[in-house]
């Protein structure tokens, strides 16, 4: 086992010039693939000064962010991308972005990850929060912009270690703070997993309540898809009890909610929220397939704590950012208000903290995907599944 | 031919270390004149991570700012500063700058530049912009800082080229980009060019639309001179069909709003709106000349795309700024709503772009000047000029 | 005498790599203390890029942040922290706070520092500033978020300056701009100095009005330490003619005012302001006892430019910030409009300067610290102390 420290912002160490690998380090993984761990800082345009985490398994490459909240800015396996063509071309350091631009929609500046978290207070909608007594009067007032803070936030510790043990295990993890005086404290401690030569990837995020006061907490994991895996017939799989359209727009697309379009010049997005169900470990699923069922990418998620998936259909132009989002979510990316009413915003004790688990993968080849979208029928037929023909009170603010 | 990239975000380049002339080229240009070109990066205060491109012509030194929208900080020919003395001293790094500062007009905060475009999406003062639709509902509403987004946005991508043709010729080019998801996608590429002792350069800047929508572009060249240019008794020469002062402050000074005052404590800024008339070549001319007709800096511009000229006076005390803005530009700086209600605003279709051409000059010597003037007067003496004596409510917002 | 650049924006000096110290230096100071000073840029997490001059006299360690408007981060005297632990753990750079935020109090973002500066053309609770003619009519409006904008300005100038004289004397200034086209021109000269072997430093700034027209300005040096010195049964001891609490908070606590709790989670801040006297040298003064009285933090401050001072007690939470604020201030932290018509607010002519001196010291043994409680209590004891029970109209804005 080895650990090894790439950033520390208490220790004042910022390495970009070790690449951790086989013949660096001396570890014995029972691998032929040639794995290795390394950062870059970027430098021009808005980039600069973005760290990248790269983490090649010797099948998968997958770059990590840490200047940005952790997110995964893009992979690649066997060659094939996984990634969308954002019209914001490179990292944006957040120094570049204004979360309040635009009345409160700036964080879409700086959106171009393959993973991106939403959170750590509160993601969805911007919205202005009026906090009322139980008289009705005004206890306070806050306007929250576009899908919270944390991945306009930096890492201040990012660790490596690898393992020998079972063909070896190459984690990354990566603490961010969101916090300040009289604004609480919330931790989030990310941790990013890889076999070398898997095609797999698992994330485990833990988030905690540093104050001593309770806390609320919303996450929601914008996974962000586009070619080869999206195009036109491109399939959603996965297996819920109840979907429901967000809004009169998606009403508009729901005899075809779980099948994509090619690129549409003037598409306006479409959401759909569902509940998932889960398989014996506790996991739901959600996967993209390619019109050809030659690829697809499945995102796993620990429903415990991950109960809420939203499926972001945003079919435009190439040009434009033509894109689709898996989204497992403590809760729908409603204003935090709305969700807090129903029930769907975590309450943390002060101490106390969540875990979210989720694994990712990219299938290739006919049969394995066949295989694989068998598995989720499946998941799918054991269970009633309602698909509601308006949006659902409870579960979409008007 | 030489072609050297000094700056790529794509392929994380960032040259501070080459320095492009004649000995490191072994280009054959035909010329005594010790050219070079280089990039630094700033270090200290808020200028601590702009890059500066200084193009030394052997006879004019220009600094070029890729991070600020690829804006010309200062120049020097023969020793003679192209320049102000903004509050502002140094060059800003746009983390920095926040628009939304002071009602809309933190632009401000990072204005120190000899020239410095405004735009791409919109430039002039800040407004909020409400859209209805034909019945008269609100459609969108979005808050305009002041002079928009590209003089705080960096080049992601700076190339070098260097011609032996015709006594050379050194061009600098940066591209950059301004959107986002949802929110248009407007690429400037710039280029700047200049010969081994010429006094002169050219700005070639070609604005298109990324977009799969119809996207709109207003473009304005805040070109600003001070000392000394600019003193007691300097004149702005130019030839238009029409004059208006902006408001009731510039009618104050009409009678006298080709002529400068020293600087004056106090004094509020006087704009005066024109539409120049052009020469054979297409190009209509600005010229600010000393008090002693010794020294004049000309702006020359392409009128097909430029059609529109705003002089600003600004002859505050030394110590706030004093200054003049002959600026070139597709519309006049009033909001945006106003400039499309008078057909100003240029409509860019999907894939389309428009091409500003601007040359600049600085002229020395008592009969050079005077050849110039004579030129300009020539000019302007083959047309009729009115001069309105109040704003034109089709060019002056209220 | 030895000078040395650590910063200048304007030559683009940015020195990491030296040390001053005996041996590098060849100084001859008569003292056996191995003092030292340097700069280092912090990387990682938002302190990315900020910079730290270290002061060690040999007893007394400082940390100066010039990319925070020269605030002292942290001290240490004979291994004794001098601090307090914010929920924001490391430096932050300005680029990561947005003083907008959360209505204006965005400014907490970037707050963990021992000694920070509040001002220059304002500080105190944030509000929206309306001026208005003698008729009524609204002149100008502006929202002045909290605390002003020094604390997020870099100084574009660093210099050392090393005396062997007298036992030598170290000192570090630092220059900061505040101030921008048609927003006034602030400039903050700041020194700090430090003998080899000494526990106390001193604070000289100047803060000058570089503009052409009269401006206005406040400072608030907010001093702000937590353990060892704060503890359950610390006391604050100053000498003054009058103390009020701010608000109905503070009047909960008026018996205890000068009395500190442990950390009590769920406290909200009790702030107490007061009229400090001043001894024959023209300074006051206010100490941090410990429960024990074994250590005191003492900060001495010129009367004759900081002629009032605030109290704030902040006993929250060990994790939340546990702190309090030793605060000497031109003014009451109110909005300004409040402070000027109460005639607190500095109006300084063109070209005009006002100087804030101050001494910081550490105390440490049981015996020091009771001597220096004696004078503090000889110098109350001399005058009368009015404890108003109730806010005062005319120093507490409603």
């Amino acid at each position: 086992m080895l650990n090894h420290t790439l950033l520390s912002a208490e220790r004042n160490i910022h390495d970009t010039s070790t690449t951790l690998n086989a013949p660096s380090t001396g570890l014995k993984i029972a691998t032929d693939q040639p794995w290795s761990v390394s950062m870059q800082r970027l430098r021009g345009g808005v980039s600069d000064g973005v760290d990248v985490v790269t983490i090649n398994n010797g099948r998968m490459k997958l770059d990590l962010l840490p200047t940005r909240g952790m997110g995964v800015w893009r992979g690649d396996v066997d060659g094939v991308p996984l990634h969308w063509v954002s019209p914001v071309s490179n990292p944006v350091h957040p120094s570049w972005v204004d979360p309040m631009r635009r009345g409160g929609i700036g964080w879409l500046d700086g959106f171009n990850e393959l993973i991106c978290r939403c959170g750590l207070g509160w993601h969805g909608a911007p919205a202005n929060e009026v906090r009322r007594d139980a008289a009705g009067k005004i206890v306070s007032e806050e306007f929250l912009p576009l899908h919270g803070r944390i991945a306009n936030l930096p890492a201040h510790d990012v660790q490596v270690s690898i393992s020998e043990e079972n063909g070896g295990l190459i984690s990354v993890t990566g603490v961010v703070d969101e916090g300040c005086l009289f604004g609480g404290r919330l931790r989030l401690t990310s941790t990013l997993r890889t076999q070398p030569g898997s095609s797999r990837f698992t994330v485990e995020d833990v988030v905690t309540n540093l104050g001593s006061a309770p806390a609320e907490s919303e996450m929601l994991y914008h996974c962000n898809i586009g070619r080869p895996f999206l195009g036109d017939g491109a399939t959603f799989h996965s297996a819920s009890t109840e979907v429901a359209p967000r809004n009169a727009r998606a009403v508009e697309g729901l005899s075809m909610w779980n099948i994509y379009q090619g690129p549409t010049p003037g598409y306006t997005e479409q959401v759909y929220f569902s509940k998932p169900v889960h398989d014996e470990r506790g996991y739901g699923v959600g996967v993209l397939c390619d019109p050809d069922c030659e690829r697809a990418f499945v995102v796993r998620f620990d429903t415990s704590t991950l109960p809420w998936f939203t499926l972001w259909k945003c079919t435009q132009a190439d040009q434009d950012g033509y894109v689709t989002g898996l989204e497992p979510g403590s809760s729908f990316p409603n204003p935090r208000a709305f969700e807090r009413t129903n029930g769907r915003v975590i309450q943390l004790a002060p101490g106390a903290s969540v875990t979210f688990r989720l694994e990712f993968e990219t299938v290739l080849g006919r049969d394995s995907v066949r295989k694989l979208l068998d598995e989720v029928t499946a998941m799918q037929v054991a269970v009633a599944r309602t698909i509601h023909p308006a949006p659902l009170p409870t579960w979409c603010a008007p």
